[in-house]
């Protein structure tokens, strides 16, 4: 089985975009009675199917991947739009969205939910929402690191205001995708500089503490191949050793694991070359940040499984991206996928 | 001749700091009075020798390279810190170090200017400070986008608010480093994340923009190898064909540069299959980010020639990148050198 960790409903049916819109200029205008209700909300099961079967399903068909582990657009969570209480209520929708894309399509999907964060509101907040989903049959979250949208103005992920979520976390026993979301910042841009950025700032802020003696069953998946670490892995190592740190690999073991969502074949190559086996998931962020074909190859910038496929990892390093790993990350996937099999 | 274009004195004369701390203490108090006086500064021509033979000098002829593109240490900018004045203050200091460092060492060294920029300040108020530099003998400058030292909220590049600098820039026939200084976010690590966010963040603003349109001679140097940008190649040229802009390389043509700062063979051996050799300039960022011995190599993390003359470019490639393409993207260069000689 190929299990692609990374996967975002992009594909929505039309009414959630005018919802949201709806809920985005309430909230900006401060008026809750222009809040639009979620009662009113027309999401068909038809419209769902198509947008799945013309997508993210023919896409597995193509590419012969078998099971997306599967949340909200990332760039969709918009946690810097209103407050807290917009943030619940959109979380719950676009979570609830993904239980019924899964109970449409059990053997091709599981959930991931995101979190109802907002800035400057405490991570432990977002502890019922996950607990709600993970009832639900979710595997793990997409936590932000920067619910500002583009100012990197929260504590680091290593600060202690974080922990309560990391034990709901560690009780729950699932794991979190890094992932910000939109950027309102002019000078990032969403999925060119910004995902990249987050995901570089937040490796660089865990190697050189100490959240994983703190959290020992804990574990990030920094997507989108790790950001910039392991193009600039002879730096990290360096500043890590230089602080008394021991190698990256180490420092990674079980609680830090990079996706393979790097679309083209030299940096796969790097990624593989670099990074051990047992730290990387295979992922492709389909239908995502770069759609279409690479005119150079002909096939889609994202088609992941083809880099992968060509690098040369022995056949038991293949199979650890491919599926071995995803078990030990997401330590409720197996037995969710029996169930959802059943 | 080996051109390395991007060192930073790093092992300034002590009084230099006992001066930014006093500096820095006046600022944060608001204090005009408690400002330490620039007269008092004591930075000897036996301590500047001793600093740069020790260092710059010594490893420029243990590693077989023969002039370094200096500028003041790019962490120690801070241009958050304190007013505008003070940043005008600081940065005359800090380059007519450098100037004395190249006046010392004519062979070894040629300047490059930090700018007196400062948050809000519009960058037209740095040309004053770039002219003086050019006229002193200086050849390109290091150009902040985040004077705010870590939440990235200053305008886009792209934006006319730089506009008025980059004027000077072309007029002056001068290129620039794109280079961010301390970060005071507790979020970003300044050597680990930050200089490499920046230096993503900037090169996706450009892409997308026509600010070599506007500006065809204009030159920016993107270090670090380019943040992460070649490790996701294939992210950058999908965005930018999406955005029906042309390949890559068509872009950066004759307006964007990395250099080679990246510390292991894997990533260099990246960075030189992506990017065309044109768009390559050798740089060691030494004595900087990342001191002392990779313990797998027993060489210098930032010893990067090494790892330059391994990849399997040409002779002629590698000839580009060590020297041929300085005199391009510094047009002053070759003359400086020249007049330094005399």
């Amino acid at each position: 089985m190929i299990i692609d960790c990374h996967g975002h409903y992009t594909t929505e049916p039309k009414d959630l975009h005018r919802f949201r819109k709806e809920q985005t200029e309430a909230a900006n205008a401060k008026d809750k009675s222009r809040m639009p209700p979620r009662s009113a909300l027309k999401l068909p099961d038809d419209e769902i199917r198509e947008s799945i079967e013309n997508n993210q399903l023919r896409l597995q068909r193509e590419r012969g991947t078998d099971l997306t582990i599967f949340s909200p657009r990332a760039s969709g969570m918009g946690h810097h739009i209103g407050d807290e209480s917009v943030s619940v209520e959109w979380s719950q929708i676009c979570n609830d969205l993904i239980a019924r894309v899964v109970s449409l399509y059990p053997k091709n999907f599981v959930g991931v939910c995101q979190l109802p964060q907002s800035p400057g509101v405490p991570p432990k907040n977002s502890a019922a929402e996950l607990e709600r989903c993970v009832k639900m049959g979710f595997v793990g979250c997409n936590l932000n690191p920067d619910p500002s949208g583009g100012y990197f103005n929260a504590p680091p992920m290593t600060d202690k205001w974080w922990y309560p979520l990391y034990e709901k976390m560690v009780e729950l026993d699932v794991p979190c995708m890094i992932h910000v979301s939109g950027c309102c910042n002019p000078a990032q841009h969403t999925t060119g500089s910004y995902y990249l950025n987050a995901d570089t700032m937040v490796f660089m802020q865990v190697i050189l503490s100490d959240l994983f003696k703190d959290f020992p069953t804990l574990k990030f998946i920094i997507p989108h191949g790790g950001g910039a670490v392991p193009f600039h892995w002879g730096r990290f190592r360096g500043i890590a050793l230089n602080n008394g740190r021991p190698e990256l690999d180490q420092i990674m073991a079980d609680n830090i694991f990079f996706d393979t969502c790097v679309y083209h074949q030299p940096g796969i190559d790097l990624l593989t070359s670099v990074v051990p086996a047992d730290n990387i998931l295979f992922a492709s962020e389909m239908v995502g940040a770069v759609k279409g074909n690479d005119p150079k190859t002909g096939f889609g910038f994202d088609d992941t499984k083809r880099y992968i496929d060509k690098t040369r990892l022995s056949d038991a390093d293949k199979a650890k991206i491919f599926e071995g790993n995803a078990y030990r990350v997401y330590p409720r996937l197996k037995a969710q996928i029996a169930r959802q099999a059943a």
